[in-house]
């Protein structure tokens, strides 16, 4: 066959050696898209699309990775439904095929949840963007979920200031958890955790009578940024089922054009740090 | 039935006269995500997201349109196979839900088509971000559609004055047409012609004996920006369907950190005009 | 002389005969990006950074233009203090120096304006987006000026039928002008009718006393996305200095994902249109 | 004086007691603009735009922190040129300040440098985007500097498997590195060694000698993504100056539309993790 022929003639590049002779931790594709299948907590899956990077290493020795190896390898497993057990399949797949010691697998893609309007119940759609990061080898793995969560912040201080009302704006907490081996962590869950730390869930579809309640539930609820980010911590941090997690909680000032942020991390002792 | 008492009583503010007795073209909502279906010319159907705008007229003694209609009629059609009739449709029944005279969609969203690689046959999805724009009201309608292609574009100077090689980087082939009243055009055919029009296509998976091919190819096809705008021109310019059609070409230059940009627009007699 | 001797013998490909017989309306480069200078209303100078697109038409009966005439045209005026004037300068220059009949220069920049907090007088820098779209050519020129303001949006329904408060948020009001040939329109003016037109102005610097001020100025003055358009709409059609304008204002609503948008224009009748 | 009456009454949320009792690494401002002056390798001093992060720690015991301070004190020192020892002064002005243990302060910038075309001697100007990042508290201090350099380049197996020419493309290429105290790096050292282990480094003047030069020379020295970033490691882990670096490349390839990308890291023994 014609092909295969030409195959052999062609010299391989990137099996010949290295003159550098240092192994590298990380080469990949970067920004693959695909449309995937998720499975939610209630047991349906859903269609979204995802943007793909696959890395893996690179022994001192070669010269460069197969790359095609990896876009064949995601493109096998498009049709699949997807949770952290299946992509930690694909990335055992990746891994064998591309003679790897390790591969890392992040696929970022938006999550849709159903809420129904606090009042009248009208159904809409929100979105969520969401990121599951998984790195596999050496007989062992480990797996990082990261979800967006938009919701609305109102100032305590201006309310307390001012004779009425308050500034309030989105608020785009960013909450990343590492769960231990074993244990499963439903998204729906974390995403749960950073709206009820905020001042008022946000909603796609409002009526009257539904603008009227989170106007009023967020003036009931002011919280400062700090406020949000140590709420979050305190509730994460009592979970067995964690390694570690890290919030991020960023207010789009209303009154300003910069945002304000606050950071906290489990991981670290970072007290006498700088 | 108590949610229903408490909507009566509340104000409606947006349906109160306003001060200014001004129409209002264009209002809406923006950024509105959600998972669709859409129709391929294969006949078969594929899973992505879209990113939707809505907008309606306002009338000049209205306050203000009633908002929550918007995602609610655009959130009862997701289920639905999307083609350029179907988004038609409703955007008719957000005009009528929002008692407006006219309603644009914008659905913008990732398409995917699977391609062969040249040589190896090996498949690979590629992707390309589209756009659905409709509009329709006062008993007419008129469509727009936008198709985003990556392929690869060689400089023909550079071939020229060099002793080998030319260089070459991704273009990026931004293609909007209009097609007339009753015609149907695929996105798939329209891809096809910018792909045609350039150095050579890309792929998702390339193996050893595709690499050399495009690379061969494109060496063999040497097109400046210039030439991927006219040659698109031509191409589309015979056609009977189209009642206008803009092409953008933007060349991510491999040895500049500005791009090269031309552009052609059927419409106007620019010439003689700034 | 060596080099040019060299340039002497190299094929001049751009300056060949075009196969196509298509002139090109707009050919050049994009995101050239550097410094610059602007002349403020207050007789100043300030320096930025603009990305700059600088585009020239192209005569059917050649295959390229000159592109790399327009870096070292653009790069002769870096040293000079930038306004509608001298832009247009730098048009006239790009175009006769490429020898085309048309030249459109796009420069995009921020602007900073510095203000003082309404009540504690803390002077605070806020930045606005600027862009200068100039074409020049056949004798004539046309200048469009647009910008960019971040304000407080406070919403009129929410403030009606909530109990206390309302749900307000960053509004993101997109002005162009075009002013008359001989016009001059200061950036600082459109800017004031942007922000007068939307709930309360926004600081970079806020002390307590400057919160509770723009925390109660907002709810003193409620404003739908419809009335800012209209309001920014109503202040401008008075002008006798303008051709046409546009105002697009864009609510990032905290209680949404999506933004709630309006949109205006005075150029056509837009009525009766779809 | 009555404002400061005013503020003397206003309850001071901030400074009120936390329920929480837990301090928090990172609160403060992101995406603050500023227009700032950077000094220069050859002395001079150039100017370009910021967008700063300014971020404290917080006390377990306080509840929020006095956000003002924080764009208060950057905007004091706007008129001075910045170096990583001065922007150290406005951490510690900022701390002080704000009453804080640790003051963190990012800047990122884009940086110019004129460059003569390699044959004609033409001047251009590339821009490259910067960060200075600077962590003060604790009577030590950090710093690490980033910066991000557009190359061109070319595929050695492209090259080797066809009969003519080579597929190339932009590289970007982000390089961070972390000197020792006392020790003060040069951006324009950290670019030139970027540039070097490229194919071929860009401008933004070629005239046609100097495009026959740069495709010349990157057909000369193809490089994988892993070549680049382990002949970067190689120069760098040599410098006696350096506490850490980290380099990461992204090829842009010209034949799809994912990039490839290669990351290396001096800082840990990744060799058997996931």
């Amino acid at each position: 066959m014609e092909v295969s022929e030409k195959t052999c003639e062609l010299p391989d590049i990137q099996n010949s050696i290295s003159e550098y002779k240092l192994p590298i931790e990380t080469v990949g594709i970067g920004n693959f898209k695909a449309p995937i299948y998720i499975k939610t907590k209630s047991g349906t899956f859903q269609n979204t699309v995802a943007v793909v990077n696959a890395f893996i290493d690179l022994k001192a020795e070669s010269k460069g990775i197969n790359m095609s190896r990896l876009p064949i390898t995601l493109q096998k497993h498009l049709a699949t439904t997807l949770n952290p057990d299946k992509i930690k399949e694909i990335a055992i797949n990746v891994r064998k095929f591309a003679k790897a010691d390790r591969c890392q697998l992040i696929y970022k893609f938006p999550y849709f949840i159903q809420k129904l309007a606090p009042e009248s119940k009208e159904p809409g759609l929100c979105s969520y963007d969401v990121t599951f990061d998984i790195c596999e080898g050496y007989g062992t793995s480990r797996f990082n979920m990261t979800v967006n969560v938009i919701a609305t912040s109102l100032c305590p201080c201006s309310k307390e200031i001012s004779y009425k009302s308050a500034h309030n704006q989105r608020s785009n907490i960013i909450l990343t958890v590492s769960p231990k081996e074993d244990c499963f962590v439903w998204l729906e869950d974390m995403i749960e955790v950073a709206e009820m730390s905020s001042s008022c869930e946000i909603y796609s579809v409002l009526k009257r009578e539904d603008e009227k309640y989170v106007t009023e539930k967020a003036y009931e609820n002011p919280k400062f940024v700090e406020d949000i980010v140590r709420s979050i911590y305190c509730n994460l941090v009592k979970r067995e089922d964690l390694n570690w997690f890290r919030v991020e909680v960023s207010n789009e000032e209303s009154i300003h054009q910069h945002n304000a942020v606050a950071i906290m991390d489990s991981r670290e002792d970072w007290r006498y740090k700088v």
